[in-house]
């Protein structure tokens, strides 16, 4: 009976975790803007990227992974102009440029990209030229 | 007089602007790891930077910018690494990494990059094994 029980477990288990595999798929949003990024910085084949986060979530908090990744859009592409802009060494640590200053040029690339769509490089173009205006201010 | 004084305050004002000129671009530590990485960033001649800092700091703090690039170097390089291995997305926001495990994994790439001199792309190779290690766990 017990081994009967363990049996059932872990067909449910394996249910289970093929279930969340699919909800994950199935989610083109999560794909394209969490588990894609993640697979190309950790040079991670996808499949294995959406088992991970199959494990991770259970199946309630898998239908917030939505609200969690449209966060980490916003923040983390924030840090990505941080770095590439070098406004971390001149705002944070050589005080260069003053942290509101920052921020707005912070703020004004993220929304550039993620709400106006204007491509990367070409929005991190214009928040170069407005750090190196307030630079020389 | 009035004349005379504005003549000799603007002398003085250039000197002094040559001199820190001058201290900065004889300062190789500041030139490699603060000036050229920023004229990189900004796409910025380095001429410009330094007139940028020779502007910025005054006389006295101009010789504690080492100490401010010693410590952007560390700071900025640890959010890079956060960037390039998504621990961003993975611990800020998604809660897949421990913050813990991803102070470790960030640590461990700075480390190795600034005091054990590995090349950076093959630190962050070995943050990236480590990073998928303890997904999987």
């Amino acid at each position: 009976m017990a081994e009967e029980d363990n049996y059932v477990d872990k067909t449910y288990d394996k249910d289970s975790l093929a279930q969340k595999y699919n909800i994950i798929k199935d989610n083109r949003y999560v794909m394209e803007d969490a588990i894609m990024p993640i697979s190309r910085a950790l040079k991670l084949p996808i499949d294995e990227v959406v088992g991970i986060f199959a494990s991770h979530y259970d199946g309630t908090s898998l239908y917030e992974i939505h609200a969690y990744v449209e966060q980490a859009k916003m923040g983390c592409l924030g840090r990505k102009v941080d770095i590439d802009l070098g406004l971390c060494w001149l705002s944070d640590f050589l005080g260069i440029i003053s942290k509101n200053d920052a921020d707005l040029i912070r703020k004004k690339v993220v929304e550039d990209t993620l709400i106006n769509k204007v491509d990367y490089e070409k929005a991190l173009d214009k928040g170069r030229k407005l750090t190196i205006a307030l630079m020389k201010d």
